[in-house]
């Protein structure tokens, strides 16, 4: 039979079943979709590949989903560390948002965070922030899978003027993308102390006529949650948290606030990097899961990170979760995997088209070199990812059969003229803080 | 004047002064020392150097200091992870290295440790294993400079009977070593429950006069503390609490005893990602920081880790530290490099000749790549490199003027010859566990 493309590789990880390293195989994709995996040899003699891939020294896995971004404030990065939240947010953060936030920031900021991040094997992401039209939009010109959020804030900001117009907007947009095959368009309320009710019960309800996610920042930090009654009991009881829920950062969480939501099938994205770096506190990540919650893992911006790196953020998920665990067996190397892949998948509702290598599933594949000296010897190619290894052994990444990174080279991104816009940017945003006001 | 090298870079962080950041400067080595750093155009007039670098995209730090380390057990790397503590060491660790360990794995796990170290821009460990005497042969032999621990521990090994061989080998090595310029040989007692006192009586007292620092795992987890007497209390009693002590680990430390540790001038290694990775506890950096104590960093073996790799230890140790805190300014950048430079030689006695770029000390200096587009846009080259830069940005390495690494080449080992040593090891130590017992 005649296909697309034929990738050998050394090791193929893909995530369903658990835990299963199948060696010497191939894997071979078709019209954007992975269409059979199977011993080498058995692929030669089946399948007549347009390309052909030889990964020797490499596993593939599924591209990782960073299951929460702000993706344009990439071009934050660092501009603003070690200093508390709210000074962060109130004296640095907000006013340059203010200053300097419009379409060119929201699109310069998407083009460096999607280039960073089909560099290190991310494949989809899960994004909140003002003109996701502009996100979305270079999400497909760069063929990355995206799921842009649509915003909503009680507050007026430079994309729109109160809740009526982020609602307007955001349908409006949804209608525009809906048969757009790498973009969804979740609701995305942006907290429970920026969101009032009524907003919040319009979307409860369109979320569910119109089969989308709500994407939400909940229980991030103790303040949050010490201001009177608990913000996910006001969730629940406006009907917010059903399995189409996405609850981002959950550092803050009673037992029985664990067993409710478990209950609703509702899913949590864990941010451990920005946690840290926030001093928000610590997501009681194995008890989620062992309470049989999907945990998902996302980067969050690159303001508060500072990266858009999702083997280091497994690799710290994995690490942080032992710590507050104080169980060395918390959060194993596979579990970690699967966090940044099929969980990811689900908590998005779209593990029926990717999140694993699996037959019928689009060809979102990220192949990782694993000969490097810091990677040997090599015992378990699972553990050794997520250990050992970091986004620059990343060497190829296809997003629905797409050859998007290619030995380490971008074929849909220019990086010479993206760092030329980074740099005006950065040129721009470092006058002092004091001329922002 | 005629020198040898001069290194023009975007960025100089001498550490010393803390949170400088000089730009366009060069840096002068001259016989193994930095002689002088002063702005380019002043360099191009004063000097004329047989080796010019022209770094422009970079920033010359000091080299890092790994504070700990067990560079042989690399060749573990992975081979049994998520583990509780015991089960680690005792159904796999020790059996392994009861096994295996001789000097031939010491060579070459040393050999292959020290590949990633100046790979990654380290240019000094301070390492405890058996066979110390090949530890110190393999780094003299590829110019890293090294502090082998006399190795001391209550029970035998495949490299001494029990104490008293432990110190006659011990004391014979150092004597041994003592003109060797890279090397210093520290004692290495173990471990407060791996330890009696009569050896460590018999420590303190030559430590004294010989003026050799002392390294030990002290307050590593709960379970150490927790049976009777606490370790510290009788490390003091024992007289062994000095500015020459070097503590590792120290996850479980009461007020009074950062207090008490703090006044005694002694040192803490703090190792992040093994005590989270071996679910030990969380060393209260930022409380023993303001108490004074001069805190370094440390990877420790990568059996526990996976890695080596000091600027991704330094970026764990600058957000746990926010976490553990709960606060975001804790560990600031500029003080976590400073942990994994200049507080790593002061621990170790060597702050006179290495830890900062200052003229008249030992020309150990990394040089990291910030141009790539995971580190634009680029507001405070301090922060970027502790936050966003990972060791693949490593480009250049000296050690005592020796250039050890050159646009990512390592010029002192052969890393083809190594990695064929390494998969051999990999094929033996990769037989079932049951085989060991």
């Amino acid at each position: 039979m005649q296909v697309d493309t034929l990738i050998n590789a050394r090791w193929i990880i893909p995530i369903e079943p658990h835990e299963i390293i199948l060696e010497h195989h191939s894997l071979v994709i078709h019209e954007g979709n992975i269409l059979d995996i199977l011993p080498q040899q058995q692929a030669q003699e089946k399948y007549q590949a347009a390309q052909q891939e030889d990964l020797s020294n490499h596993a593939l896995v599924p591209g990782f989903i960073n299951a929460h971004t702000h993706v344009a404030m990439t071009l934050f990065r660092g501009i603003a560390d070690d200093l508390p939240l709210m000074d962060w947010l109130e004296n640095h953060i907000w006013p340059l948002e203010r200053k300097w936030v419009n379409e060119a920031f929201v699109r310069d900021g998407t083009d460096l965070a999607i280039a960073e991040m089909l560099c290190g094997g991310t494949t989809c992401f899960n994004d909140m922030y003002f003109f996701p039209e502009i996100t979305a939009h270079q999400a497909i010109q760069h063929g990355i899978r995206a799921n842009v959020g649509l915003i909503m804030i009680d507050f007026p900001t430079a994309w729109a003027s109160g809740p009526e117009q982020y609602m307007e907007k955001g349908l409006a947009l949804h209608e525009k993308l809906r048969h757009q095959p790498l973009i969804r368009t979740p609701f995305a309320p942006h907290a429970p102390y920026t969101v009032s009710d009524e907003p919040l019960r319009q979307i409860s309800s369109l979320a569910d006529e119109l089969n989308l996610p709500i994407h939400m920042h909940v229980h991030e930090t103790h303040s949050e949650v010490s201001q009177g009654e608990r913000p996910l009991k006001r969730l629940h009881e406006l009907g917010l948290i059903t399995p189409a829920f996405i609850a981002v950062h959950m550092t803050q969480l009673t037992h029985s606030e664990i067993t409710k939501f478990a209950q609703s099938g509702a899913h949590i994205v864990h941010c451990p990097e920005s946690n840290l770096k926030l001093a928000s506190g610590f997501c009681p990540v194995q008890k989620c899961l062992d309470a049989g919650i999907n945990v998902a893992l996302g980067t969050d911006g690159a303001a508060s990170n500072n990266d858009l790196d999702m083997l280091g953020e497994m690799r710290t998920a994995a690490l942080l979760a032992k710590g507050v665990a104080q169980d060395a067996s918390a959060v194993n190397a596979a579990t970690a995997l699967r966090m940044a892949t099929l969980n990811g998948a689900k908590a998005l509702g779209i593990d029926d088209i990717t999140g694993s290598l699996t037959r019928g599933k689009a060809a979102d594949i990220c192949a990782i070199d694993l000969s490097a000296i810091e990677t040997q010897p090599l015992y378990n190619a699972i553990s050794q990812i997520v250990y050992s290894t970091s986004r620059h052994h990343v060497s190829d990444v296809w997003v629905a059969g797409k050859h998007c990174l290619k030995n380490k080279q971008l074929t849909t991104l220019n990086i010479q003229d993206l760092k030329k816009k980074v740099a005006q940017w950065q040129h721009k945003l470092q006058s002092p803080i004091s001329e922002l006001t």
